[in-house]
């Protein structure tokens, strides 16, 4: 996937963020979920803060509709919001595996890490267009297509987060990034996305350094 | 239906909005509907703006979606986008027996009416909260249904409108009108409706007065 | 200030609006306000409509501030709004010199035209970016200029209108509006205007004909 | 000051976050401000971080503009855009003293703490109404009032926060924050406060939480 995606906006900005992105997805956290040696209580924290996080994703695709006015992208949202309200069924019954119930997670107040991203993502996607708010979302989306592909070699019997690597390094996961990357060039190119590279870094660069602060935050649950 | 909606917040607003309700479900488009009279480049205009007000509906839901904190609210905006969404494909194929082909009513300007109620909508759904963009969207989907019912023993062989009623009266839509005035109720009642009445009221009142103006838009175009 | 504005994005814009733009700044009713010969109670309900938009046009300067994300841009908005205040002040009086008392015009409902000129715009402000706010607002801030200008020769002893004229074609309103347009210019460079004229002209052409309806609605008036 | 806003809306979200509005006024940081032992660099960082925050906030009014349709509280927002942009020519010389110069601090990344309260204001503020963004405005602005009261007496030769401490306890600000809570009583009072408090209370108890954390962010860097 990495590879279709270097050839448009998404692969540009990614590039632009440079030491950024690396920070991201080699993140410790991300490496302890490869070879297995996550503490548990990292990855418990991350999960329930993740389900909050969802609620507000969905909400970024209903926002995408809103700022839509070309029937195909209202299209896309709608199917955005419908995907991602049927994955959260799937995180709930995955956080019952390792302990964590709805309502408890329901209950549990949003990080500063959480409320920062998601937050962050409505500003642009409200005081910017629908680029600005893809480009922001962008990170989120094609990040974990990246980490999942890179770790899929070590899902492997024992290692006790197989599950969720095999889950985003999937055919499904994969092709819902590039579906996205798609869109974000689609989107791009009608929107003069050329000609505005400077303000798309920046947003995309704080996007970066925000998914960077929420593996810290599940990270430090684990120390 | 009109009984069970009188007994909580739209009944309210419907009573409170007076001859302007009276003016708008009593139109002399919607009388031409009952009866049949109604000329037929005045339906066909009203059925090309209807295909564009349309457009900003699913866009209206999807705004309630970013607007909603609660996952139930969420999944109810996700899914009158989905329900709209099909909608306008039995619309494009209406319209089609009516010889409107849906490239057509795309190249088609929107009519400053559409504008006017589509716009205010979104103004209200931005400004306001929740339940301020329900209240703008409820003349237009309670209104319909009261319409479709008063209507519904008109829908007889030889009026060409028969099938436009019957959607309306029928029970699909009825039960949909149905929801949303639960849904009215139930937002109403946890962000203070009964505290914020005289601005409810205004800015329901204004869409009714919208509607008028797209009926009156259509009418025109019969004379 | 034509001259200038034909240089920039505004010019641009204008030039693409063709037949539309005409309409606009050549309707009835500006001929009407130039010779004189427009009726009282056309410019009445015109002044009292304007009223009730200059409202709207404030917060569609508080808009351009939230969306704001540098320091220029932002007190450019905080000044547009205590300029068009202080206009409004001036407005008022102006109004009474017509026999129209505040009060009246507040408890005078916004006709349809007003809305949808006005709600289209908090429309591409909230959906779209700060150039797609201020694109859409550049007809009225430029037209009123242009019109000004054209009608300036007939500001003379016996126009009822030629303080209005006067107003419009004055320096300090012209300085206004080529302000205006070098900020559209600095945002759009910024923005990738040149990547995205097809939407910005569609945004354009339509904010040109409410500007166009707006007139009708007042031209009506005096008939 | 305290007293009289204890009498209103204000008061009684404050009462209402209980432990969460304690650990905010008399965070670490705040005390070591009063008894002049905080580090400097702690307040250097804070300092940096707040002059981000104040462009923000100054966009926080302007949305507070657009969402207002009353022209007294469109002037209020644009009085308090102009009030926080020259608020801000003060906080740049202040800075100055402290060895900041303006250029460093626009350069200086947005801590996760700073992008987490101020989109949280504008998701509140673009998701809810009028009265939901000022409910989350208000424990800055009030909050800030109380702690320069407490510290008032602190104010002495000698302590290097004097000046900052006297800012907020002087007769300018305590006023402006007087006005604030009597804005919040009187916009809640005709937006139905008193139905909605729990929805009220939980994003005014989750803007508390991001002050504490904006505090949080500064006192780490003085360790």
């Amino acid at each position: 996937m990495t590879d279709a995606l270097n050839a448009g906006l998404f692969g540009r900005l990614r590039d632009g963020s440079g030491v950024l992105w690396r920070d991201y997805v080699g993140h410790p956290f991300v490496r302890g979920l490869a070879d297995g040696s996550l503490p548990a209580a990292a990855f418990r924290r991350y999960l329930t803060q993740d389900y909050l996080f969802l609620v507000h994703f969905v909400r970024a695709y209903a926002l995408a509709g809103y700022k839509s006015t070309r029937l195909d992208d209202l299209t896309d949202a709608a199917s955005g919001m419908a995907a991602l309200l049927a994955e959260m069924r799937l995180h709930v019954a995955y956080c019952a595996e390792w302990g964590l119930d709805e309502a408890a997670m329901v209950a549990e107040p949003e990080a500063v890490e959480t409320v920062a991203y998601t937050r962050f993502v409505f500003e642009r996607g409200t005081a910017g267009d629908l680029l600005d708010l893809h480009a922001v979302l962008a990170p989120c989306i094609m990040g974990y297509a990246e980490i999942g592909t890179a770790a899929a070699p070590h899902a492997v019997a024992g290692n006790p987060y197989a599950a969720w690597i095999e889950a985003y390094a999937g055919a499904e996961y994969q092709g819902a990034a590039g579906t996205a990357a798609a869109a974000l060039d689609r989107i791009g190119a009608r929107s003069g996305a050329a000609g505005r590279m400077p303000a798309l870094q920046a947003e995309f660069d704080m996007a970066v350094r925000l998914e960077t602060a929420f593996w810290d935050m599940g990270w430090r649950a684990g120390s």
